[in-house]
């Protein structure tokens, strides 16, 4: 394990930038608990660990020559974190190919960095084989999203692409959440399909509705306005799986 | 409409201390979206309302007389918010009686602002009569949880008591939220009836298990480790209210 170098903090935090992450296909996980998940599970896609010199010993020996000590001043600077922290780690990105059968999650335009870790997290609790997201969707690879996610990012693939094209050529079932759709419990869900949720503020785009099979809906009983779009996905995750 | 004074001032930021929210039995809402849907929704409650100038007369007129202004750099030192917003608004707390019909929820321990806030926006889309903490559950009066609550604070009644001593006097049926109980899909509810969600990271109490007459489960189909309690909320009051 050797102290890493000036240049090296300049190249973790240049991956703070979605630009640069993508450009390398890498993403950094910060603290403890993601990191460690991430060796344990993800080991075969991890790039570099770097560490507090308290903590580089708790990293397993294997991933030594790959492990690069810090101060924690260093650390904070390179972290995308404001609490302080012990380690980060970069992996390469997986790159799974799209799946034609399964449930898959299609999101068109999340915004919020947290709902889209817990629909992640929902996906990885739910056994879900894919999450797609339109290109104007937040960055999967965010620290925000991979904090939230609790480890999902390393099992769950999440595709980037022109959503319209991926649905209108899909043999897929695809089932919108809407306002005023169908009540999602007197639906049929066959095993292969596709759940699309839409935009926090604006719901999915009318072009995106156009491609629908049926229109789902969550009845309300109470006086709020709407719900959540992650508190809905998992109503209606819920219900399609069991 | 006058200015507010600088004895107003301090006495609008003493409120951001949860001690003397609970002394005055007040709270604070934000932001033009919160303020006006509490002025329509929660008028008889209202003690005062803040507003930079060039707001101000949106208020409307009934108000005007317990209207007050500030500058931009007043509304900011007064304000919870990092981002900078154009009102404020000092409501009365509603006090309701604890009802003994109806669904509610007991919350044992929640922490994190965002899932209160969450589930009170749950609670008002799904019809829920009441929530029920424990005493060390986070505030509800908190400027986070109004802000994630989208209005329901004005409409769902929020105890803070023993919960201990609440369930066990209580004759409602007890459904518990935990890891290893009967499938919630399995499970008859009544009309009548609490559902008791634990700690983020903690669970339920092992006293507070103890008085559940079902523990129920939502069972997992994929890999994550647990499921957020706020989406976990979200499952469980679909199955229950529909």
């Amino acid at each position: 394990m050797e102290p890493l170098s000036k240049a090296g903090q300049k190249w973790v935090r240049s991956l703070h930038l979605k630009k640069n992450r993508d450009q390398e296909a890498l993403f950094l996980a910060e603290g403890e608990k993601s990191v460690m998940e991430g060796i344990s599970v993800f080991a075969s896609y991890l790039e570099m660990v770097i560490a507090l010199d308290s903590f580089a010993l708790k990293i397993p020996d294997q991933f030594h020559s790959r492990t690069f000590t810090v101060s924690p001043k260093e650390l904070e600077q390179i972290s995308e974190l404001k609490t302080p922290n012990k380690c980060i780690a970069v992996f390469r990105r997986s790159k799974a190919v799209l799946l034609e059968n399964g449930l898959t999650i299609a999101l068109d335009g999340i915004q919020d960095p947290g709902n889209m870790g817990t629909i992640l997290r929902l996906a990885d609790w739910f056994g879900i084989k894919q999450i797609v997201c339109s290109k104007d969707t937040v960055d999967c690879y965010n620290s925000k999203v991979i904090q939230s996610s609790m480890g999902a990012i390393y099992r769950i693939p999440v595709h980037y692409t022109d959503l319209i094209t991926y649905l209108s050529h899909t043999t897929l079932q695809k089932f919108g959440a809407m306002l005023n759709g169908t009540s999602y419990k007197k639906v049929n869900y066959p095993e292969d399909a596709i759940l699309v949720m839409g935009n926090e503020g604006k719901g999915v785009r009318p072009e995106i509705e156009a491609l629908f099979d049926v229109s789902v809906t969550i009845p309300r009983f109470g006086q709020a306005e709407s719900l959540n779009v992650a508190t809905a996905t998992a109503i209606l995750l819920a219900e399609i799986v069991s």
